[in-house]
Parts: structure tokens; C-alpha cells; sequence
């Protein structure tokens, strides 16, 4: 979670439930060189690091002590290569024709873009009644993980300069060069992982496939039944599958490994296993950084996203098609309140955070009691403490003194004013958002037309002005600058008036001119944007310097860690594949206990507890043919897996590496479990496999579908 | 709540939901002058302090602005009459021919009572096809509330003694006088009421009805679907009714009123009355009071629960059918958990503490700001809060310095013991308890054959003596004595082994023999009872001489309360008549919300999500007629009504005082409204009057019945 949000704030959100993958975790941060790499005896598993393995250090002895199960080696090739990820998903391969399983909100794109012009099969819901009316989803590819690589030596050896910006040079350059060097070789897409903060580094090389097609998506009422209330809960009711099919030459494609279904499906108590690409964990983190995103980053954020949910209450209020005009941006914001609400709650949690202390109170002990790593490793902690402590001191500027966080016109201008400042440097002295190729990605957003609603945009900057007021010392240079002729509202909408950067061909034109036409521009929100900029910078190189120390820190951390425990603990989530054992199992809740699964009986009993009102409205078709069905049906279930935002679509394998289930989101419980892992009452939720065969026969007449998912 | 458990414990557990009703809160503690009754013009209404409202002060002003609702006199007559009393719940006539409606909690013992021989209602259900074949529950009675008078001042005028001894004795005589008086007028049952602690005294005139006769009642199963799991919790799905039949001359009694059956039942956002008989809140009480509950009070008994709940898990792996032999017991300590834990989680919830500290100053800186009140009522609450300190310091003396909370055997040698001694003294001198007709029950009791498990006893003893051993110090007088032979482990066992107290003819005969035979008894548990007892007596001693000043001062705080605010605040409850208002309202929990009610749907929902296992089982009844019910028939549903222990069988009616439901729980979150009343999340949960018919017709095949209720 990034202590701020993205410059080009523009429709960006995330809105999917557990495809919000932070893939940037995915990228590393300036290695360092790591102790030896040889775990210590004493090296043991502990629980509160989770159990996101990965495939190249499956935890063997442990899966025997635990379950009695120990998986060969083809069984981990099988499922690593009947697993795909999605650009923010995952799914697998799950018949011999190559259909692809994944949850519907990480296919929504697809479903939208294949719809008809008179209607939408995100309401209506499709079902392909033969093969050949399977409809291309455009742009959509799926990866699949052909081998693992450790290249931590080449790396290593790659970064030896003395400074951390030499350093971070370096290690984008041996990435870079051993990426390209892969693909050249294979011909497959290649990728260095940075894994426990830089303690180990892994080229994983996926081979790619770009032709998905349509096969079945539910209607989205069903699909996403109890909407934001529900979201992130359970009991759950929800049919969150999509199916898709690669096709390789316009033909189904055979897969040379996929998941068989299992008959029975998901059971109580029975051990199970979730495959796929979690995005982002912060297990590793030290204490103090806990801290700083529990007392001070994660309460803005929350108050962020409670200012635009208030602008979106006061538009609705004006105007009632506002709340339907701006649904995904609330629901992005209430995902996002539920998320960091819940993140918060585990920090929160004294046993958790007494847990944690008292891991990081043993291994720095540990470290004390070497001298050589006392030496590398022993001021790791106070470092990033220190840094800590000192972001905590301007928070508020950081936040404050810019452009992101309100008004969009307020961010196009900014992004003009910096465009043409950065453009105007040679590659290697730009911010690195504007170096290469993503100057060009940068040019041609800030030129897309995208609508622009005043009145939002007139509550947004108010709003925005107003927080930094209420944040900012009174002498603040941010506030003397943007309140200098009026108060948040008047200056608001006198800038919202005024200027012509909601028009995208004034946008092209400043662009086209260059810096010197941003410098003469009197456009009245270009005149704030110039004035801001040169503000913007000083608080954010400060906060850059800051946030390097950390990341350096971090990474001597995950050095030392790697070297004492070795991949006895799981590494933090990267957006790679992992696997994660549980087990089928209820839950305390609400002074009563939740079942492990629900039934189709439930869908309509929670429809009908709320007089069949949205978000709990069954689609027409489900009312029709509710008597088709065996209610009592698994629906969905919970396990104690270990999921995370990316984790989306992920199948649910039993020993046998059939499929029982399709992970799509976890318990408002289990959202906590982002630092330290639990599983008293945190589970992953997803859809039972007899659940989607029978809503594919009963519902959808897709019998065809169900043979083929059952190998009939 | 006391803060000791009886002293005669055997199997006197509350096993019921809402019928816990702590009558004793219905008689008074030693009153007070009260200060002038006029109401001062700044008293309004505050609603932490609830809406339990008696009849002779309903709140029509209130009711007024709040809902546009002023029910005249008739309506509030014809709701009174309606409504009747059983000996630990609330009930109401719903026909024309005396049916009476309460929860199947409440008349377990006449549904046990009129099973044949070789079945069980409980297990089975039971409706009478026709009026002759209504069985008669013996000994079971409702009362009817004809009148109220106020008889404060004849009270106070009686009440001229200067200690506290003398004000009690003298109180106990005017409340005995005052209802000898009303009985032989009027031939009612006649009661006067302490209402505010002492602030007013009513006089409730009842008229009795002792012919009960059963007419319907569901299985077991599903009158308390979801068993001690879902017990205190919502979403719910339980028929937990009964209906019975006053008869008068063997005749169906025909009521001069009754409630009519609405339609269509409970609505989302109507406006609901509860008509019944609250057992005891404690929403008068100081904080300091209060935070003795938390820290000392509760905490012991939450101890005490655990420790019997253990014993029986213990007796359990032993032998399997132990578990089902105590589930009455089980299920009593597991009940007992759930409300203590719920009313603790009340006293630790800063909000709801902070509203009841800052009530507290400002009323006693209004107290303080007049002399004369100031003089009268000033020093109440450092005189309660000194009193509890002093109780915190000896409590664990109190509790284990004794008999109770452990062995029934050790329990019935100590009531051999005092009644021996309390006998030979005057009927004055006597311990309260030993005075009077209560002697002669407690020689009846202490007499009875009651079955004695040796291993139970052995276990219980053990647990009391180690408890006692930890939590008293090494030098405690009753440790010497208890634990003078050894471990708590050997004491026990030598003690159960070697007693014949198990013996009810022994206990007689001992008991005849009197004072000379108890004290010439070498029986070990009596020889250890004989010991005891001073010890008890001496630490009980202290402990009244504190809760009466404690009573006092909680007396003096209520009159002057009640001069302050009159009835502008509803008074504690008191095991009688109180009409409660509050709307049909879902509620927000686990990330998500509750449903303002549940239907059919749910019941098999939750049932298939467990398998259908037990406490989970839908009777076979259920499952057969299943396809007949309209499933999405409204089966539960939650209010913000007030209620408490005792309105267990309480009709809910709209404002044509049209039954639409009927009480039988709160959801967990409710429980925590002892001391402080919120609406927030706490609810009222109740059966829809839609289900009760749906099932009478669909299920139960009793059209006839339903027919009767609908007035058809």
C-alpha cells in the first residue's frame, strides 16, 4: 500500500475484489548483498509468515508432519503448468480443450467488450451454445509458468557500486539484461522476482498465450450477489466464475497439463490446496513500519477515501443518476475502506502485533549475538525506524502539497506543467515515471479525451483544498500559493470555470508546444499547477530519500532472514505463483458459527431476507429455474488457506490435484491477516465445484460445459 | 445479577432463552423518603435508559413526536388485558376462545408434562386435532393485569424507623399489608411493585387463570433451531412458540380482549410495540456499581461457568453419554456464558461507559447544586462506591468460603447443617431465608430424592477446592479446614466416598433428629459442613451489612432520580407489565448487514450448511412438507425494541395493536443493553406472526388453529 496515490488518479480505481494486485511488489527494490545463503539449523516454520509457497521451495517435510501428505514432483509440475495468471489474476486450465477457469470480476473487461451493442452479458449473463460461438475477448492473454531460475549469485554480482542510486541502476540493468536474454533464448516472457526484500532473486519465464475466448460468465447479479455489503464476508452466495478457452491457431488449444474436477468437491475438514499469483503481503515488514502505516499512512487513507465517498453522497444528492453514473468509482472506494479497514484491524490486534515484536525481538537477538552479522545487518531496524519517524513528520505535506487525491482537471494540469519540464531533460536525469518509453505512455494519457463533470470537479479541489487547510500549518507555502485568492470553495470554482484543460485538444496543443508554451500558458489551473509544481518536488524528493533508506534497509532485512530461515518461511507475496495448503473449516462468528460452506437454499434465502432489493435481486432467469435445482448444493465455502488481493480465480485443489473449488475473496476476518497470518477466524472464500456444474446444467442449460469440466 | 451463585445449586439452572427473569427484582429493598415527586420542567426523555415503559405512565408525548403515533386510553387498556404473565415469561390471548400465545421455551415443562408415555412432545411436536384433545399442563397459570395504583406515600408514611433493619422490617410489613388488603377486596393476586429503586411503589392487582391446556406446540428442533450455537444470535430461523388455552369450567375462556392477527405481519421500518414482563436491567445503577459487575462480579462468574463446563467435558471423554445426560446443565452454563459475556462486553464499551459517567455528573452537579438536595442525596454515590471498593477486597472470601458452585453433596450437608441451627432459634432471628413458611421448604428440599453422580461429585469438589485454593490466601481460615487432609483431588474423593449425605433417608433422618443429630454426625461432609459454616456465616455477614448500604444509597439515587426526571424515564425493570417501542430494523454486522428478517429459505439453508447434524436438523416433519411451504414466508425478524430476560413470549403489535410477531431473544449484540440501552446494533429478535401461520397450515396440518388466530 503506497503512502500515496497515483499522480493520474483518473478512473483508475480497483475495483475487483481480490484482483487488486499491487504488481509493482513484483519489481525489487536496490539489492543488497546478502549473508550466506545456507539456512540454519534451527531454521523452523512459524505460522504467522503464511503459507504462500513457492514452486521451487515446496515445503515438503512440513506437508508430511501436518496432512500426511508429500506431493512428487510431477504432481507440483501438473499443477504449476495447469496454472495460468491473468494481468491481475489468476485462473488454470481445467479441461483438455483448454478452458480456462477464473473468477468473473477478473474478467469483466472481457465480458463487457464481447457484448452485443444491444445488450450487456455482464447483466444478462452468456453461455455459448456451441464452441463456435465462443467470443474473442481482445487483448486478454494468460501466462503459464514453464520454469524457475535462481539467479541470486548473477545479480549479486551484477551491483557493486557504492551508493544506492548506483546500486538501483545497476540491479534495473542486470534485471533488464537477464530478462532480454531469456527471451531471446525462449522465446517466452521472462521476469527476475525480487523475494524476501532481495534476499533471493528467481527468473521465472512464463509462456504466454493471447487468444481467450468467451465461454460462460453468469449474469453479475449472481456473480457478485450482496454486492458491496457482502463483499469481503461471509456466508457467501456467489457464482464467480468465468469460463474462458485458449485457443492456439484458432483452434482449442490441448493444454499438456490440466486440473481434473473433482465429483464430490470441497468436504469438511479435508486438506486442500489454493495455486495461484497472490499480489501482495507485508509479513517481512519490521514493527516500525507497521506502525507508520497503522498510525499514520492507513488513516489517511481512510480519510482520502471518505472525502470521495462524501462528494459522491453530495452529488447523488443533486442529482439522482449520480450514484449510477459513479457506481464503480463508490464501489472502488467502499472496496478500498473494507480492504484498509481491515488491514488496519490486524495492525491493530495486540497478539498480533505481540507476536510480531516478539519474532522481530528473537531474530534481531539472533543477529546481536554474531558479530559479522551484527555488523552487516544490527542497525537495519533503527534505520528504518529512524526513517520512519521522520516521513511521520510531513505526512501532510507529502499528501497535501500536490496535485493527486481531488480534481482531475487539477492532475491533467500538473501532469502538463511536469511533462514538459521532464521532457525537456536528457532520459537519464527524468523522474523515472517520465525515463524511456513511459514518457510516451505518460504523453498519450494526459492527451486521451476523457469527460470531465464539473460539478465533481468543482467538490473534488474544494475538498482537496480544504483537507490541506485542515492538515497544512497555516504558513504552509502549498496553501499561500493555491488559497491566496479565495477560500477552497471560491477558489474551486473559479479555477473550475476558468480553465480549458478539461478540453483534450487544448491539452494536445500545450503538449505540442512544449515548455515553452506550459511557461506562457495564463490557463488559471496551469498558472496553480506551475505555481504548485517546484513545492511538489522538494516534499517528494525528501520523502524519495526517506523511502530509499527504508527500501535498502528492508532488503539487508530480507537478507538476513533468507540467511537464517532460508525458504523454511514463504516469502512475501510477489504476484508469482504460489501454493498454500488448508483446510475446509467453519468459523467463530457473530456469538455463533459460521458453516464451511453455503448452499444454493442460502442465495435465496439472503435474496429473500432482503425482498429480492440490489444488490440481492436473483437474475430472472435464476428465479425461473429455482426448482430445477438441488438447493441444498454447495455453494461456496471457506478454508483457511492463505489468499491475498491476485489470488483471484485461483483454483482449489484436493491431494489428488482435482478441482474443488474457485478462490475469489476472503472473510472480512481474513483481510487482517496481510501482516501476520491467522487462521482462528480468517478464511479464503470461494466457489465449491459442484456449484458451478450445477448452476451449468440447471441454470444456463451449458450441459455441454459441465461433461467437458467432468470428463464426461 | 447476584454476586453469588444459590446456595441450594442443584440443577436450578436458567435453561431458557429470554425466561431468565430475575424475580427477585420485583420486591424492593429497604426505601427512603423520597424528595418532592413533582418533575422538574428540564425532564426529557434519555434514551440510554430505554423505552421499557410501565402502563400507568406510557410516554405519549414521546411516542408523539417521534413516531405521530398517540394511542388513546381504550388502545392501552385493550393491549394491557391482552396481554398476560406466566411464572417466568410473558405471553398474550390471540382469539376470541382464550388461546394464548408464549415461546416454546416457555412451556417446556407443560409440553414435557402431557407427553404420552412412550413419546416426547419435545422431540415430537404436538397439536390437538380438535379442542377435546387439549391437554391440561399442570400446575401452569398466567396473570392478567387489571390495575395499577400508586402507593408511594403509603409506603414512605409506613416507613418511620431509623435504621436500616428497622426501615427493611417495616417495609416488608406495609408490602404485606398493602396485598393481604388488595387480595381480600378484590380476590386478585395483589403485589406491590419498588419501581426507580425506592423512587415509587405500585400496587399490581392480577386476576390468575390456572386451567392451561396445550394446543400446539413444535418439535424441539425447530423451536430452537440452531441450538446453543445460534442461542443470543441473529440471522435466526426459530418457530419457538407454543400456544395454549385457558379453559374456565372446562370451558375455552372467552377474553374481554385479546390481540387480532395482522395480515401481513411485521414490516421493514414499522413502527412495533413489545407488550410483556422484563425480568431486571440494571440502568440505574452508578458506575461504580457498574464497574464492580465488570471487574470483580462478572469476571468470577464467567470463572465459575468455565469451571463447570469443564467438568462436564471432562465427564464427557469418559463416558459418552454424558454429554447428553447434562445437556440441560450444558447448556444453562453455556447460556449463562453468552449473557454475562454480553452484558460484560456493555460495561467494557467505552461509548456506552463514557454516555453513563457523564449522565452520572451531570445529574449528581444537579444534585449538588441544590442545599437541600445536596444534603438528602449527596453523599449516595461515594457511599455505594466505598462499599463495592470494600466488597472487591474480600470477594474471592465470599465466594469460596463456603458451599455453593460445586458439589451438590457438599451443598446439602451445609443446608443440613443450618437448618438444624436456624430452627432452634426464634422465627426473628432467623437467617431470612429460614424465616417463616420458607423453612418448611427448605426442609421439603433438602429431604428430596435427588440422583447424586459420584463422579460429577468428585470432580466438582476437586475443581471448588482447587478454585478456593487459588484464589484465596495459603493462610484462609476455610483452607485449613477443607484442605487439612490433603490435595483437593484426595479431599474429594476421600469425602464422597466415605458420605452417606447422598442417602435421602439419611438426610431425613438427620434432619429429624435435629440440631443434637447434626452436631453428633461423624458423616465426613457433614463433620466438613459443621466447620464451614461459621466461616460462611461470618464472611456473609459482612457482605449483607455491605449490600445494604449499598441498597440504601442505590434507594436514595433512585427517589432522587425520580423527583428529578418522574417518569420521563422508564423505570428498571421489574419482572412486570412494560410496553416497549421501536421500529423493524436490520442491522450492521460482520462486515455486511442483517437482513430485517429471515424466511423458510434460511431455515433449510442453515440446516444444509451443517448436513443437517444436530443442533442444525430440521425435525422429519420439515423435511417432508418442505415443497409445500412458500418459502420466502417471513420467519424471524429484529426490532429495536427493549427487552430482557422474562419478555421471552412477549407479543410485538403495530399500531392497531395487531399481533405481528412474537419475542424470543436478542441478538448478541443486544445483550450487552443491560446497563445502557443502544439501537445501534442491538436488537430485538422475534418469530413473524406470517411464519407461525405458514406453519400451522403447511406443517402442522392445524388450519383450525390458524383459522382461530386470523379470526377467519
Amino acid at each position: 500500500m503506497s503512502t500515496r496515490r497515483p499522480l493520474l488518479a483518473v478512473a483508475t480505481l480497483c475495483v475487483a475484489l481480490l484482483a487488486c494486485a499491487q504488481s509493482s511488489a513484483q519489481v525489487g527494490t536496490a539489492p543488497q548483498p546478502a549473508a550466506s545463503a545456507t539456512t540454519t539449523a534451527q531454521a523452523t516454520y512459524r505460522p504467522e509468515f503464511g503459507t504462500m509457497w513457492t514452486f521451487d521451495a515446496p515445503p515438503i517435510d512440513y506437508w508430511r508432519r501436518t496432512y500426511n501428505f508429500a506431493p512428487d514432483q510431477r504432481w507440483l509440475d501438473k499443477v504449476r503448468l495447469a496454472s495460468v495468471r491473468l494481468p491481475n489474476c489468476s485462473a488454470s486450465f481445467v479441461s483438455s480443450r483448454g478452458l480456462v477457469m477464473t473468477n468473473h470480476h477478473c474478467a469483466r473487461a472481457c465480458i463487457e467488450s464481447t457484448s452485443p451493442s444491444d445488450s450487456n452479458y455482464i447483466e444478462t449473463g452468456f453461455a455459448a451454445k456451441a464452441i463456435t460461438e465462443e467470443k474473442k475477448c481482445a487483448g486478454l492473454y494468460v501466462d503459464q509458468l514453464q520454469s524457475i531460475e535462481n539467479v541470486t549469485s548473477r545479480v549479486r554480482s551484477a551491483i557493486t557500486g557504492a551508493t544506492p542510486a548506483e546500486q538501483a541502476a545497476q540491479r534495473a540493468e542486470v534485471f533488464n539484461r537477464l530478462q532480454t536474454e531469456c527471451s531471446q533464448q525462449t522465446r517466452l516472457t521472462c521476469q527476475v522476482v525480487t523475494l524476501y526484500h532481495g534476499g533471493m532473486y528467481s527468473l521465472y519465464r512464463y509462456r504466454r498465450f493471447n487468444d481467450l475466448r468467451l465461454v460462460m460468465a453468469p449474469e453479475g447479479e449472481v456473480a457478485f450477489f450482496g454486492g458491496d455489503p457482502d463483499n469481503f464476508t461471509y456466508p457467501r452466495y456467489d457464482l464467480d466464475v468465468t469460463l474462458l478457452r485458449v485457443y492456439e491457431n484458432d483452434r482449442p488449444y490441448a493444454p499438456q497439463e490440466y486440473l481434473r474436477w473433482s465429483r464430490n468437491g470441497a468436504a469438511d475438514g479435508e486438506v486442500i490446496f489454493i495455486v495461484g499469483n497472490p499480489g501482495s503481503t507485508g509479513r517481512l515488514n519490521t514493527v516500525a513500519q507497521m506502525e507508520f502505516l497503522r498510525d499514520v499512512s492507513y488513516p489517511a487513507n481512510l480519510a482520502g477515501y471518505h472525502r470521495f465517498l462524501d462528494i459522491y453522497a453530495e452529488l447523488a444528492k443533486r442529482d439522482t443518476s449520480a450514484a449510477r453514473r459513479y457506481q464503480n468509482e463508490i464501489f472502488g472506494y467502499e472496496n478500498s475502506l473494507k480492504a484498509v479497514t481491515g488491514y488496519r484491524t490486524g495492525l491493530l490486534d495486540t497478539a498480533q502485533m505481540a507476536m510480531k515484536r516478539e519474532f522481530e525481538r528473537e531474530f534481531r537477538a539472533r543477529i546481536a549475538a554474531d558479530p559479522r552479522l551484527r555488523a552487516e545487518y544490527g542497525g537495519a531496524w533503527d534505520a528504518i525506524a529512524a526513517a520512519q519517524r521522520e516521513l511521520a513528520t510531513f505526512n501532510p505535506q507529502l499528501r497535501y502539497q500536490g496535485f493527486a487525491g481531488g480534481s482531475n482537471l487539477l492532475t491533467l494540469a500538473a501532469q502538463l506543467v511536469r511533462v514538459a519540464s521532464e521532457s525537456s531533460k536528457p532520459d537519464a536525469e527524468r523522474l523515472t515515471a517520465y525515463r524511456g518509453p513511459a514518457l510516451n505512455s505518460v504523453r498519450a494519457a494526459v492527451t486521451r479525451n476523457v469527460p470531465i463533470d464539473t460539478a465533481f470537479e468543482r467538490l473534488a479541489l474544494a475538498a482537496q483544498l480544504r483537507a490541506a487547510r485542515s492538515e497544512l500549518p497555516a504558513n504552509d507555502p502549498f496553501l499561500r500559493v493555491a488559497l491566496a485568492n479565495g477560500t477552497p470553495e471560491s477558489v474551486a470554482a473559479a479555477l473550475v470555470r476558468g480553465t480549458r484543460v478539461g478540453d483534450s485538444a487544448f491539452r494536445a496543443s500545450l503538449l505540442n508546444g512544449g515548455a515553452a508554451a506550459v511557461a506562457a500558458s495564463n490557463d488559471p489551473m496551469i498558472v496553480l499547477a506551475r505555481q504548485i509544481d517546484p513545492i511538489n518536488r522538494t516534499v517528494a524528493a525528501r520523502a524519495a530519500a526517506l523511502n530509499a533508506i527504508i527500501a535498502a534497509n528492508a532488503e539487508k532485512i530480507g537478507q538476513a532472514m533468507f540467511a537464517a530461515y532460508g525458504t523454511a518461511l514463504p516469502p512475501d507475496a510477489t504476484f508469482t505463483l504460489r501454493i498454500s495448503d488448508g483446510v475446509v473449516k467453519g468459523f467463530p462468528m457473530n456469538g455463533t458459527i459460521a458453516p464451511y460452506k453455503t448452499t444454493f437454499f442460502g442465495l435465496y434465502a439472503r435474496s429473500a431476507s432482503f425482498d429480492n432489493k440490489p444488490p440481492f435481486r436473483i437474475p430472472p432467469r435464476w428465479a425461473e429455474r429455482r426448482t430445477r435445482l438441488d438447493l441444498a448444493t454447495p455453494f461456496n465455502f471457506v478454508s483457511t488457506n492463505d489468499l491475498i488481493g491476485g489470488n483471484s480465480g485461483s483454483p482449489l485443489i484436493n491431494r489428488n490435484a482435482e478441482v474443488v473449488g474457485l478462490a475469489f475473496d476472503s472473510n472480512i476476518e481474513g483481510v487482517a491477516n496481510r501482516f501476520v497470518f491467522t487462521t482462528d477466524v480468517a478464511r479464503a472464500v470461494s466457489v465449491h465445484s459442484r456449484g458451478i456444474t450445477e448452476a451449468l446444467r440447471k441454470v444456463y442449460d451449458a450441459n455441454s460445459v459441465a461433461d467437458e469440466l467432468e470428463g464426461r
